[in-house]
């Protein structure tokens, strides 16, 4: 590759944030330089980018450009960009140390629910030695989990090997040995009728924004055996409503909440989700990505791109994701 | 089978604890004239016992026993009694339903320490957003299961299916594919040496009666990802010496531990593991055994037993499990 063409790397707007990330991918490509928006680069010599909310318009006129790389799992950030350049493939990452990370944290949130955690702090708090409550088998309690892309399918498959009654919805139909899955809106009333804990990993698009509101949750499965529905959620803040879920613990709609992502972050101080006895609050760090393990799948597609092969998880910019 | 014949089911000497379980035995054996401990019983007729923790004694005198069940997984509450008859065959309960049960409890405590919720839940109390925390992947932290029977096997399957690097520990060296084993007293050290959480599930015998000791807990990796090294013990109490958990965790040779068994239980409200910041505690029912599912399994024992088949999960009573 020409020793002038440039990778292009965004965090926000921060050069400090980018810094690790450009180190990283440096390291990687030698062939390429590689320099943080703001440095003085001639656009027509950007290629390609990688960026975690970019300013919305700088990658605007970037004539030479091939394709445009997320830092993380998810695009949203880049697909809210109106002047994102229309003709170049936008792609993911699809890290398996970030999927087992988010998996990880769905099965401990899911866990903590199913084990009524809080109860035996609480007990252990009090000195208080009680072993009469009530436990059902996980094969008695029905987890849904929403979005079937590689995080909510890897996180299905660990519940059932857990013993959960799992099933799945999806945008599209989507056919999973062994998973009952329902899709598109026609599926959403039975699969939220059968479920107790509601995981969602969903993108976030037009279609997903503010999904999470009173309306759904009221969907939700009555006759659990956990005393009321529990959301996890550990997708995007955008699809939630906040002030619904606050009103849905107080009225005994929802049992309980376990957020990781919230509409603005970080959270504000003055948000009663922070002590909410109901809520359980991780700061976006379900699943953090790694910036080596990033930078290595960015290179290796940069390399491939290179050699004329395809480039591999791109973003279907017509719905979001 | 005679109309005579009794099942004789002893939980304690407490006629109402046992209550439940002769409901259920009742209903499955309908053949069988099932009593409690100090009915007015001939011991002549009492053909087999289905018990947990009986008095010391009680079963001595019992001419025409075929087969002692208990009703639980662990049988140390059997072989403690001197006065056991020594030519009947005690078998345990395997029950999946416990298995899983375990093992949900294991992977929910293993979890709670790797994703470092206390730290979060610190957090959360004081309404502070940090997201700054290392998390190392599941891979670069070394779990140790001590007791590779059904139980281990189970939860050890679980841990690395979730990502973590697993190995186990038995008395007798035991071939599972893919997993690194380690057995007796010689495997011991290098065992301990590559364990960053230790997780036992161990029958109480003589030989591991006070096991976890000062002694073994100073042999744990030092060089782990979290900090220090984590006991978890859903084991029995009698494998754990109390005193020296509380003196690791304070003189730092031990980060925390997670118990669901004690030495004397109910745990005493002097206890300081109760109020100690490292300790989590659950009132012994990581795995509580669900009376009619059991019933079941020993029903169907004794059905088999009673058309000429072999007695399965017999106890060796040499070894004690």
């Amino acid at each position: 590759m020409s020793r002038e063409a440039v990778l292009l790397v965004s965090v926000g707007a921060s050069r400090r944030d980018a810094e690790p990330w450009i180190a990283a991918l440096a390291a990687r490509l030698p062939g390429l330089r590689v320099a943080a928006l703001g440095d003085d680069v001639d656009p027509a010599a950007v290629r390609y980018v990688a960026a975690w909310k970019p300013p919305h318009g700088a990658l605007a006129r970037l004539p030479s450009l091939r394709a445009i790389f997320s830092l993380g799992a998810g695009v949203d950030h880049l697909m809210a960009d109106a002047a994102l350049p229309p003709g170049v493939p936008v792609a993911r990452v699809v890290d398996p140390d970030l999927t087992a990370r988010m998996s990880e944290w769905v099965l401990l949130h899911v866990l903590l629910h199913h084990r009524q955690a809080g109860r035996y702090r609480r007990q252990q708090r009090e000195s208080r030695w009680a072993d009469d409550a009530v436990q059902p088998a996980a094969r008695a309690v029905r987890v849904g989990v929403m979005g079937l892309g590689v995080l909510g399918l890897d996180a299905a498959a660990k519940l059932r090997m857990v013993g959960f009654d799992v099933a799945g919805w999806s945008r599209a139909p989507k056919n999973v040995p062994g998973l009952a899955s329902f899709a598109g809106p026609d599926g959403l009333d039975t699969f939220l009728a059968r479920t107790d804990i509601l995981v969602v990993l969903l993108p976030l698009t037009p279609d997903t924004a503010g999904l999470l509101d009173a309306a759904l949750f009221r969907r939700l499965a009555r006759d659990g055996r956990l005393g009321g529905p529990v959301l996890i959620n550990a997708g995007r803040g955008g699809l939630q409503r906040e002030s619904d879920i606050l009103r849905c613990l107080d009225d005994g709609t929802l049992l309980a909440a376990t957020l990781d992502v919230f509409e603005r972050e970080p959270l504000d101080r003055a948000s009663p989700l922070w002590r909410h006895p109901a809520v359980t609050i991780t700061p976006h760090n379900a699943a953090l990505s790694d910036p080596d393990a990033i930078a290595n799948l960015i290179a290796g597609q940069i390399e491939g791109v290179e050699r004329g092969e395809e480039l591999r998880h791109v973003v279907d910019r017509g719905r979001g994701f």
